[in-house]
């Protein structure tokens, strides 16, 4: 089956100097992928004149005149940069052009034009971020990661359900164990909110197991595939856990450079350090999906390189051959219809 | 200056295995500590008979019949055990017999029992739970870390002038940098009670510097010396960090014992690790402090060891010398004054 993707080509931190390299990598490893490349036709077409002798029809670009700023307000962008690269690429998966589209531009305007273009998928109240994150078992998935500030236990299960089918459709399980973030494992902990969507997932068909706490994001007592909290905490938690693994990284960087024999010795390490620093490679984990909409949208790290951005890509391609877009319509559509039958 | 602080020697999951030999450190390098073991006085007397003889009237103890359990509910430790070391520990501090109680015991029931028996320095609605973590600049205090799971903007207010307070004397600076913990630095970013609050903060008197995200807690692009938040959010951030360097750590370990080479490898990195390892010391940040109160009691983590609760105890001590709680006093009951002729 081949998948046709569309790419910001201009969004994050780097635009095409990442983009392009990233789109070629994914090109030559996946022969039944399809690229659209939206930005600028000028630059595009420059840096991919040779790109589109090998790839031929697989990789094309679509010329978008603008571009949206990574500190521009949501709504402005949405008002004033109707030609961004951002919104045109979102555009082509709306007219079926595109499976999927995926952009390291500004979170916020991604997921306002995103919202706008494509829409809701019916019964779903609003769009939830979500991505994976190494743990000691592996790794978890997790959301929202910031789509949402506040949210009702029903949003909170909302995004329980169209989680689990993420997990189910990426990760090929049946029955993934759904836990809800809070700050204890107690049935009396938590706030409001997340004791009303305990309630409501203990009542439901998925494999609901209770609370844990931030630390079994990365490092549990036990394997948990899916957790769920709303934006402002999920956000937080994500954040700090890059603060906490940056903090170790120097740390462990400045014990190496004391003095001429700690960097002998940084030295002699050097391949284990190495592996060690692969196994916990930030940008192997790159790219968080934009769920609840009628379309696929798959949002990298602004500050992502190459390498990061074809993770997001190649995530991007794994969603839509397994169809996780429909299977969330499905299961939510069959959610609502219990709901009017009970 | 003698300071004396009541001890729950019973509390934690190892109990007096490890208060009692770090009580016994915690007198050994300040000859002006005076410290009151509470709890089993047959378990406690039979442990610090030596003790008694070397520190003479600097170690007391004081005989408590009852243990709170690391899982009992609040209310019903509240209610049926008022003879625990915990609660006899808090008593001593309410009678003026001790300047600051320490406990490793369970987190709610310690505060429930505190805000009975201590009760709230008048003005503040709810007392809060502050603690250090380390950060690339040395160390951020950051509060609440799990007191409180909503919080209104005033509740955050207060949260930072009673923090300002800790950090002011902890620390021995005149403006600490104050910040709010947020899902982004724009204005337009977060949660209806942390846009609110950052209205109060700014129409302050504090050095509030503006919102701040979760890496900020500890690699930062700039130096804070105080994160607010509310409960929920600090004690799922503290956790996610104890959770990233508790994977990190594992995984650091794992790429060393691959196989012999590895292995080998190590032994020659070892004290470069061990030094690392010593900068990221939890231990060396063990303790947190219960604000809002009229009385002081600071909370080891339940599994510090004998190290990591003498951390414990010297938090105390210098609190004590600083007069925390009577700094934050004198400041809540101005800017109620303020308030009132406003």
């Amino acid at each position: 089956m081949s998948v046709t993707l569309s790419i910001d080509a201009m969004g994050g931190d780097f635009g095409p100097k990442v983009t392009v390299p990233a789109a070629l990598a994914c090109l030559r490893k996946n022969p039944d992928l399809k690229l659209i490349m939206v930005g600028d036709e000028i630059v595009l077409n420059g840096l991919l004149a040779d790109a589109k002798l090998t790839f031929k029809d697989r990789i094309a670009v679509h010329h978008a005149s603008q571009v949206v700023e990574m500190d521009e307000a949501p709504q402005k962008a949405l008002k004033n940069k109707k030609d961004s690269s951002m919104r045109v690429a979102i555009n082509l998966v709306q007219q079926g052009l595109a499976d999927a589209c995926v952009s390291a531009g500004n979170t916020g305007a991604l997921m306002a034009t995103a919202r706008f273009v494509l829409k809701m998928i019916p019964g779903i109240e609003r769009p939830a971020i979500i991505s994976t994150l190494p743990s000691l078992y592996g790794h978890t998935h997790m959301l929202d990661l910031g789509g949402n500030v506040d949210s009702s236990a029903e949003q909170l299960y909302q995004f329980a359900v169209m989680g689990e089918e993420v997990v189910k459709a990426v990760e090929n399980i049946d029955k993934p164990k759904v836990a809800l973030l809070n700050i204890g494992e107690e049935d009396m902990k938590g706030n409001v909110q997340v004791k009303a969507a305990a309630k409501l997932l203990e009542n439901s068909s998925l494999n609901y197991i209770g609370y844990v706490e931030g630390n079994s994001i990365n490092a549990g007592h036990i394997k948990v595939d899916l957790i769920v909290t709303d934006g402002f905490a999920g956000n937080i938690a994500l954040k700090s856990i890059e603060g906490a693994a940056k903090m170790i990284s120097v740390k462990l960087k400045d014990s190496f450079s004391q003095n001429i024999l700690t960097k002998l010795v940084g030295l002699i390490a050097y391949p284990v350090l190495k592996s060690f620093k692969d196994s916990i490679d930030p940008r192997l984990y790159n790219g968080a999906s934009f769920i609840g909409l009628r379309g696929l949208v798959i949002k990298s790290h602004g500050g992502a390189d190459a390498l990061a951005f074809e993770t997001a890509i190649h995530l991007a391609e794994v969603e839509v051959r397994q169809a996780v877009i429909r299977k969330i319509s499905e299961k939510i559509e069959k959610a609502l219809e219990q709901k009017v039958s009970a």
